[in-house]
């Protein structure tokens, strides 16, 4: 593709999926093309010519170029669909299409599929007696709109009250109501993401990209237990609990909406689509589908995706006809979640070589270079959520989340910086990457001998001491130094807990580098994502081998990449199609069946030296 | 396009609409192809030669034919979908394709949209995590398939009850229903013809395209008035009406729906999809669309069609997923009764010049000979319901429904032949066109003279008394001859009433024949439709200027041809899709703003000569 700005063409090559506009492909590529509709057809603006190959002129480019303008290769950029390679001639830039920053750092340019048309229609008459949709729709002349019935219900009502003056609401090509007036001003979507303990909600005003209300609370299916597993199980157990666990899981929705709504003053008849991330089992559950088979081996989802649901089938009480998008899942543990946080995250677009982690009970990786993407679910058990830790906690005021090694002696954090009531998470990590970092903990993960660790790391050697017959780290004293009542301490049984989480990990990536074909080293960005990977110190995630040995630079949170994702797919129908896409393009490896996965898992159990 | 039938090749052309496969154009026009499964690419059976002309091949054309048989041109015929000229070569018949006769003589090849696929398909395993739906769906490989949520809730409990033995029930591409083990016998659809008055419901088996149980009652909107006129007029002084309308319209389908499953042992939810004919007044009523529109100037239909309808919207209990077909409406008071009828009658394939009246309230009119249609409306007012006659009854026991002149007397048959206690509009039109044909009737439609009278028709000229202080023509006494007590006789007056109606029916014929370009004299055929035109004499229709002037043989009762259409696109999915055409290949014609309309309105009031 030749870019032509001012004197100076300036010519790029690229590839892009089949499907894909030429004003979608050069946005992609950094390259701006003129527009103010987004790439509908409508504003006629994004004007490029075609100088070699071949590109059939669509409707719409008899109505925006003449004749000779046609055959000498005019063409509207976002109808231009290449099949074969074709060079194309973009002119300077004169305006800047709307754009949202969304995800890691991922321009988005706003193009939702919510749409509206205002439109003034003349009155019919004995000699003009189109039908009313036919009317309507005759003013609408750049989307080819379908229609349902529940829509059009009250068109000869509202036609007629308004005095043939409407705002036509559309998703996609489907017209989902008629409004009188001018109501283009009042466009908004919500993306929840559907977490198994929390679900938030985030209200988008469509028409600027921005979120205009967030908020969040506990999933209400959390009485049915706290993971996926309990809350499969307790279907199985039980034939009326699909019911209620999806009624919990639509109230949590539903509660949320109207908050965000209020909160930002938004009517919910406005909203006219809703994004929904979640895992599998989250996903399979709110659609009241049967998770049974999710749960038990060989582990098969009812469907992939979910094309055409309404917003009303998951309880949510917005515009009655608004559309769900639900993101769609690789794998029966490699959920919407993740496809939405490697939508987020670019996976599908980034040249580098990355590699994304989503760190918890159960962790998803993604190993990609844009072209060729492997992904794969590794089962690390809860220690990350300090479960089975013994003095572990959630992280909430005065867990343990950060520890750093400064001057040989430990500085630690609490959150809200309150008295050390136990260990969350993070702090667990800190915590092992610190002693091994001092030498109190060898690389196969036992602690040291008192002498060796006196030897060591003389500052902290005297918080080895021995608990109720068990030696263990004193990271916090209960009272005065010495005090072992409410103290906070690591155990041995703790670290090796972590271990074997950390090498679930470790295992999952160190399969997919291989399968991949490259080495740990050549790994360009490691992204941590889920609410986990944002607390989680980069530092010490390389220190115990969670992650590859890289330099720290190369290790970053990516946030909740989840929610990001499903507010990108409400921002643009081409980044949905873009989230429906990575369905082919990412392959999803089950490790259980890999016989070397054993040998990798020994390996990796250790600390790196 | 060339039919190869054993030695003698006899070749046939002919034009077919866009998108229309050669299977089809070929069994319209006459050209047996192969085929079981009726033009899905299932049998591979339907093979032709494209010998000039280029038809790409399709994907299933690669699983049916050899890579040299594609370069000879092979190909599935229900796949051939030719945009320009193309010469096929038909091999001789071997089997006959299923098919039903409906309607006027018209032969269906049977193709419902509801179809059915009975699978045993591979459990999963760690190997072959394919969700539940690609697993299906792999195994159903000549349907491009779409499936919504509500039809994939209950997958994956009846796949592992079943032991992955199942049938997937199809409405064209989409799946609505997988049931447990081989269901494929039991498939059903029922026909509604959503009359004014009456309502008629038909259970088919779609298996075989017989019907297998008939019922009709009465409209349950009876109450708000025997029109569509006084029904609108209800909506729009009453703001419940419209709900209460709608609600009355579903009692009737949703009970005769019920009835006819009963009474041939169906299970309602092996009823899979509907079809409803109904002018559109009832069309949008039994929808729920506010009919205001059609009711005043200048009468505006919501929509022509309805595409996208469900069962449960037209509150009928049959399979919750269930599909109905709308008849579409050509204009507001042409509405889907009159599309049906026209595709029962064959009005777009028939190459013979003919004229479909059906005669009611609102009588509607085509002209066409296969490649121009044009339709109108004609207000002919009640005359042909008797309801504005003096002695004017319903079509029901006791009524005078035929009369003959028969050696100069007349010859009067009721209905089940008991006393005579009224006249119905067949009688009245019998009894016009016999006083025409004895001469008691001049032409300009006055009583003549007694004197006038005794020599024209010496039998009968003792029945032209005075009554009441007018002149009648008594067709029964009461008692003994002469006995005027509750005796049936015609009026001035009523003859006045027959020849306004009749001539409003004449002008728009004869509008439509000018604005065709032909005469009276070329029509070939004159179908008389709806339930009147089943029992109108065609002589007497002829006698009195109702029809053109023709041979009696050339006019033929078409009965009930809106069922008769309904039922065609439940039995086959490219009957229903000619149904839909029908609104871009008739051309309705607007005769109220026409200046020449009273013109021949007034020149028609006459009885011919």
């Amino acid at each position: 593709m030749l870019e032509k700005d001012g004197s100076v063409a300036n010519e790029k090559g690229f590839t892009v999926p089949t499907g894909v506009s030429a004003f979608d492909a050069a946005s992609w590529n950094g390259i701006a093309i003129d527009s103010t509709c987004g790439g509908y057809g409508t504003c006629k603006k994004c004007r490029i010519q075609v100088t070699t190959g071949d590109v059939e002129p669509s409707k719409l480019d008899y109505r925006a170029f003449s004749e000779s303008e046609i055959k000498a290769g005019w063409r509207l950029a976002c109808l231009v669909r290449a099949a074969k390679d074709v060079t194309l001639d973009v002119p300077p830039l004169t305006t800047r299409p709307k754009a949202a920053t969304v995800g890691v750092g991922r321009q988005v340019i706003l193009r939702p599929a919510v749409q509206k048309r205002y439109v003034e229609l003349e009155e019919p008459t004995l000699h003009d007696q189109r039908t009313d949709i036919v009317r309507l729709f005759d003013a609408i002349d750049d989307i080819e709109a379908t229609v349902s019935l529940a829509a059009i219900r009250n068109l000869p009502k509202v036609l007629r009250s308004s005095y043939f003056k409407v705002t036509a609401v559309f998703v996609d090509q489907e017209l989902i109501d008629i409004e009188a007036g001018d109501t283009t001003d009042l466009r908004y979507g919500i993306a929840y993401d559907l977490g198994t303990t929390t679900v938030v909600a985030t209200l988008l005003d469509l028409n600027t990209g921005t979120p205009v209300a967030v908020k969040s609370m506990l999933n209400k299916q959390q009485p049915f237990g706290a993971d996926v597993i309990t809350r499969i199980s307790a279907t199985m157990m039980d034939a009326t609990a699909l019911d209620r666990l999806r009624g919990f899981a639509q109230q949590t929705l539903a509660e949320l909406s109207a908050e965000v709504c209020e909160e930002a003053g938004v009517d919910p008849l406005n909203v006219y689509e809703v994004a929904l991330a979640g895992n599998a089992t989250m996903t399979q559950l709110a659609l009241g589908i049967d998770p049974e088979p999710l749960g038990v081996a060989p582990f098969i989802m009812v469907s992939a995706s979910f094309p055409d649901v309404q917003a009303s089938e998951l309880g949510i009480n917005v515009h009655p006809r608004a559309k769900a998008v639900i993101m769609p899942s690789l794998g029966a543990y490699v959920g919407g979640d993740i496809v939405a946080g490697a939508l987020a995250s670019g996976m599908d677009r980034d040249k580098r070589l990355r590699l994304f982690i989503d760190v918890g009970t159960n962790c998803e990786i993604i190993l990609g270079d844009g072209d060729k993407i492997l992904a794969t679910a590794a089962p690390a058990g809860p220690a990350f959520e300090a479960a089975s830790i013994k003095c572990g906690v959630r992280a909430a005021s005065g867990a343990i989340e950060t520890i750093k090694v400064v001057d040989g002696d430990l500085e630690i954090g609490t959150i809200e910086n309150t008295k050390a009531i136990g260990l969350c998470g993070s702090g667990l990590v800190d915590a092992c990457a610190c002693l091994v970092q001092l030498g109190l903990l060898d690389h196969s993960g036992r602690f040291v001998t008192a002498e060796a660790a006196a030897i060591a790391a003389p500052k902290v050697a005297h918080r080895l001491v021995e608990r109720e017959g068990e030696r263990v780290f004193v990271l916090t004293w209960g009272g005065a130094e010495g005090d072992l009542n409410d103290c906070v301490f690591l155990t041995q049984r703790d670290v090796r807990e972590l271990q074997f989480a950390k090498a679930a990990i470790a295992t999952g990536w160190a399969l997919l580098l291989e399968e991949f074909g490259v080495a740990e080293s050549e790994v360009q960005q490691v992204l941590l994502a889920g609410s986990f990977g944002s607390y989680l110190s980069p530092a010490s995630a390389v220190k115990i081998g969670l992650v590859p040995m890289l330099p720290v630079m190369r290790i970053v949170s990516a946030g909740n990449v989840a929610g990001e994702g499903a507010k990108m797919v409400l921002l643009s129908a081409q980044e949905r199609n873009g989230a429906m896409a990575l369905l082919d393009s990412i392959d999803y490896i089950e490790l259980s069946d890999r016989s070397d996965f054993n040998d990798k898992f020994v390996e990796r159990l250790s600390f790196p030296a």
